[in-house]
């Protein structure tokens, strides 16, 4: 067919394919390519036997809706435990504030579909997690990025921006924020902040969208269960819509996270959920709410914390034995990424060739900005190679910076 | 919250709720209620041994990727068996020209998304399947309705309703169409309709998205494979996006579905995707694609064919006994659908209540007219119930049929 662009609609001539999802197929080719790029559990520490059990007695027969079409809300048993999963973080929801969703990415597309129109306004952090960015575009919002300090969103920054934006005349759909080991940076968001957040959201009437798929994965050296207190704990007027899954901590091909947020909401997103995609997977669903009726989630959980806190350590003793002087990042207190800066000699995107040149891969920090700067970050993600391969991972990473850096310093000036 | 609607998209503000989902949720809820509501599979005749062992085997742990994030276009074997499976119904593709969707209503949405911008016009048949009318609501199309005869939609009416639409200077964002055991009327395409459909979709530069859910499902009694042959096998031009699933032959709950069409049509989609739902469930992939591997489907979709047949014998000998002169609707050659019309006289809408009363409950025609128009039609569904069930619940209906005829005709003539 020529020209098969004359039957896209104008939202499909926007969509973007993800940066990571790149990165990640790139990884996949290479037989030995370390990727530091996707932000992949590891599926060493899924609880396989567990999951076998499960499905065993799943699929006995015995229940002939566990493979039929099911309710657009989600199996009512997983429904019901949501509200005391939600509890176990101080959040408190009813049945009928909760919806199941085909992962975490859905719910950030379903949020998108119900709270956007084309050139409405999304404020996220800079930088932002990537599938955020390509689900909020794909309905055609504008994103605005709001700059962050060492605990989070900077809030004198996004009043500015807020006001600029309304005095421009466009409507601001919702804040997206990532509290919790924010994706790229790690960052956590203080207490007093997520306070001062959430007054700021109600005296400018916002809506706020909190993504939290990484904190139950706190880690016990640098931070408590109490500093990833979700600032929907808080909500008295329903203006946060919550996030949070079970890919990180069950694992993410079972596609089951979940959206708490006030009633009417909730609704609509069902009939947005709907006609995206009927229901999500009943067996999926079924294993991974066996998982936490049996405890196995609760039981794992602490372990994942040290398994993950042991992997940011070796990253960060790497770093500093391969790159001493070279490299600088926040301490990430729980989560999957380090956001390692290289200075701003540095172009990310410019050395990634090198990189792949020897053997390892991270996503370039312009993935994450959504001002279209390039610029000297880079996530690497820790969480699913093992420490031998984070250690030969970031000694590769180092000769290509070195490399890198001998080759941008040495060319002649331009002009 | 006091009026969260300020919270809403415009989109938002006109996504409905499907009303098949409605009534099945009724169905759900009384404990006597037969259901002809739902196109739902029979569960007893899914393949749980086969399931249960293919699920032990896959979740054995050696394949560290099948609960990992999976690649965004599908499964890798099972992306590379589609084209296998398509060259059965006589479809030539590449791997390169399909993609794994979850469940086939996330396929109309991706073709939503990636085809259809507010105020274009989508040509569906009348009436259509309702979550195929949602999901192309949910991007603001404006959905035209082409009458259907005996043998499918009306090529005239066709034409002329396009000019008109274009006359009007609105854009074309494509035509749909379910040419194989039509959902709701069970009608079938005629072979000589379905090359000169492609020769005006050709002539009139028109995009064709042709849904084929029940195409293997034909009864033996009424029509053979070759008269399921889909539009897609004479497509040269890479003008028709065909859209199947699993969920009718394998089962519904695992949400495998794809899409077969032109390499750059597939590539936009696989964007869309992306930011949707960023891979369809790894497990569920697996146990389709084992099942299709082993031969299980293949083994079974015979046995299927003979069972939904004598379902549908069941029904329509239950309305020739119980409802006599009553109803009258077109012979379903295969699928789940019969396509019941009680006369001019009745109103199946205002009839439901009835109907429920006596623990029976249907789907009123006006949920597939995109006209908006109320009638005497409604959807039963055969494919879900028992013999005896069905038996019983023509046997209410027809109770309900003569108990709101009777109210109808005796009420006094308006005015």
């Amino acid at each position: 067919m020529n020209n098969a662009t004359r039957f896209f609609s104008r939202a499909a001539g926007t969509m973007q394919e993800s940066a990571i999802r790149k990165m990640g197929a790139l990884g996949a080719r290479g037989a030995d390519i370390i990727s530091f790029a996707p932000g992949f559990p590891a599926p060493d520490v899924f609880a396989w036997a567990e999951f076998r059990d499960i499905a065993q007695s799943v699929l006995d027969g015995s229940d002939a809706t566990v493979l039929q079409y099911g309710p657009t809300r989600g199996y009512r048993p997983l429904v019901e435990a949501l509200p005391e999963i939600l509890a176990g973080r101080g959040i408190r929801a009813t049945p009928e504030q909760v919806i199941v969703t085909t992962g975490s990415q859905q719910a950030l597309d379903l949020c998108a579909r119900v709270f956007v129109d084309p050139g409405d306004v999304v404020l996220v952090e800079l930088p932002t997690y990537t599938g955020a960015i390509t689900a909020f575009r794909n309905t055609q919002a504008r994103l605005v990025g709001v700059r962050q300090d060492r605990d989070g969103i900077d809030l004198e920054d996004l009043d500015r921006t807020l006001l600029a934006e309304r005095a421009a005349g466009r409507r601001i759909a919702f804040l997206y924020v990532v509290p919790n080991f924010q994706n790229p940076t790690g960052l956590l968001v203080s207490l007093e902040k997520r306070v001062r957040l959430l007054q700021w959201a109600s005296t400018r009437d916002v809506l706020i969208v909190e993504d939290d798929p990484y904190g139950a994965l706190h880690f016990t050296d640098a931070a408590s269960a109490s500093d990833t207190r979700p600032i929907k704990v808080d909500d008295t007027e329903g203006r946060v819509v919550y996030l949070s899954s079970f890919s990180k901590t069950v694992a993410p091909g079972f596609r089951v996270a979940w959206i708490a947020a006030a009633e009417p909401l909730v609704a609509k997103i069902e009939v947005a959920k709907q006609a995206a995609d009927l229901c999500t997977g009943g067996l999926d669903q079924r294993i991974v709410y066996d998982v936490w009726k049996r405890g196995v989630l609760a039981a794992r959980v602490p372990m994942l914390r040290e398994y993950y806190q042991a992997k940011r350590r070796v990253m960060e003793a790497a770093l500093e034995r391969e790159m001493n002087g070279l490299v600088t990042w926040p301490e990430p207190r729980g989560g999957f990424f380090l956001w390692a800066f290289f200075g701003d000699a540095i172009d990310t995107d410019a050395m990634l060739e090198k990189a792949v040149g020897h053997g390892v891969v991270y996503v370039a920090g312009s993935a994450f900005f959504v001002d279209g700067r390039r610029s000297g970050f880079a996530r690497l993600s820790f969480s699913a190679p093992s420490h031998q391969r984070i250690e030969e991972g970031i000694r590769r990473l180092a000769v290509a910076v070195r490399e890198h850096t001998a080759a941008t310093t040495s060319a002649p000036a331009p002009g």
